[in-house]
């Protein structure tokens, strides 16, 4: 039994970051189980990451933002949710999302507004971060919320940096944050 | 005691008749209390409706789309609105909203959009129309779902109709049962 | 040489009908030569397909869209287009937009949208359909601008509709008009 | 004659920065006539201001983001530009945007697509920044594209910077680099 699905795509590995990070928070709730979907190269998401979608109380979908929107194979798997879309299979569940850029601003909103887009097609109900912005001149890439938009979580991966050195310290603490709240949500809403 | 808030603009009575739609969807769930607050030509909104907001389970945003966005007016709360959001006052209240415009598509989306940005700004919870599309060749404005678009209630009043005449069935019954769903989301979740 | 080239993705030939129409329209201007790049099933552009794209003064974008966006084949080209990008290829051809939907509403905004952020990575200039909305109570489906949304040009097709049935006149009377000022707005610009 | 109309609202003073950048930009270019104009605390802007619009060759929208999108006054000015939408007294002008806020990403986006809608409405053409993204891990906001985002400019001020200390110089050089590019693509298209 899937509560919290994490359905993503990462290119070049700074996204699995946040999605890890989105999995230490989720797990955090006590009694949650939280499935990792990673979808591959060519968008495919094998039958048993459908059925665990299906399954799942919350959703929450992640991708980079390559040209200013979600990766194809995010897409793909989402023009491919229009099976369940169809019979409404997601409705009521939680959703959410997440977006990591090379860009400070770029466009991970572009990203984050698709996802809610397609979580309203399906009659999800979403839910952003709830990560107040850190914006005092003190405050940096170490503190939660000093990238902003409340959303979806957003974090920022300088395009020579590795994963690792692209993780920001504040943008794996709202993503873990979020993934708390989103499990959380999960729980109250079902 | 508020359950569900109605918060909007109308500029020409046309976006009245939605949120009357919504305000009777709303009312049909059992120990519903709803409470309808209509912002003034002067974009003011009485420190008794902030009350309301304050307490309510749910609000729902409404404004027709002119120029592209929200009504001015609408825009003038929603930046007061900055108040309650320092402290985080609505986080967690169910949010909706819907929008009339004159033209077909027009920039409802847009408007829409807006809406769901300001209230994750709050931490709100956003619940979209969970009205299916009713887009086959004997569909039309007599049809719940006919205008589309899911992450909230749309409608569409030609620019020479009244009010009266504007109101199209459908979409004062697409406004109706998400009326119904944002109590319900409202009950749930609080 | 290509003045303006329309790429686009149809997967069941209701978009084809946009793409023609905008054809007819672009190539209606005295001296304007236009190239129709249509991606396949699998994503794939061939190369000569992207020196036409360099070659080009105009850039028009089309999909359908699927489940609130862009097909993923559309996306795929999108994200390939970071070559082009890197060296900004594109920089200052005039771009535009088209998309074709089941639902009256549906999410054409969406798709329209993340067009516009698409060109903007390129540096490129967007020109909208300059067609305004018919919409007194008189108007219906066969006017031009009965759809409305002035950014690019949307198009109903009913979800039962074959693309012959499903291509309203007045959408695709848009796309006529808009396909000639994408071909004038290029010669202007450059 | 006025060449290019920055038409903007500041709350605080921060966005006065970012117009002023803009204006040095579009001046440099040789034989352009730049005309600034400040909507006031009431949504109010003067007769002479509606003319100089109507002259101008470009028109740059400026507004903090406030709650998520343009401030209140800002968009009374742009429910008020329905008399000039009516007669598409705009149309074929070059248009452009900007907006500050206090967090790194915030929802600068949103501002940025409002005015994005609100030009197509108009029928003007939208010419973005053209200023690549700083994204190495070298990059900061000392450099020309680290807010990123090309859509519009983009400026990061915190919320306890005075207008002199939220300026950052990356900010303003985008803003600089913007105003010119407006400037020529103005010369360019009329």
């Amino acid at each position: 039994m899937t509560d919290v699905a994490i359905l993503y795509f990462s290119g070049y590995g700074h996204t699995v970051k946040q999605a890890e990070a989105l999995e230490v928070g989720a797990s955090s709730i006590q009694g949650t189980k939280v499935d990792v979907l990673r979808i591959d190269e060519n968008g495919d998401l094998p039958d048993v990451g459908w059925d665990k979608l299906k399954d799942a109380k919350a959703i929450v979908f992640g991708s980079p933002t390559y040209m200013g929107g979600p990766a194809w194979q995010l897409k793909r798997v989402a023009d491919a949710s229009s099976k369940p879309w169809f019979s409404q299979e997601w409705k009521n569940k939680i959703a959410g999302g997440f977006t990591t850029s090379i860009t400070t601003n770029g466009d991970k909103a572009s990203t984050i507004s698709y996802f809610v887009t397609l979580a309203m097609q399906h009659s999800m109900v979403w839910a952003g971060t709830a990560v107040m912005p850190a914006n005092a001149k003190a405050n940096g890439p170490d503190d939660a919320g000093w990238t902003g938009g409340m959303t979806g979580a957003l974090a920022i991966a300088p395009s020579d940096a590795s994963p690792e050195e692209g993780a920001a310290k504040g943008d794996m603490e709202t993503a873990r944050l979020y993934g708390a709240r989103i499990a959380e949500m999960a729980m109250k809403l079902n």
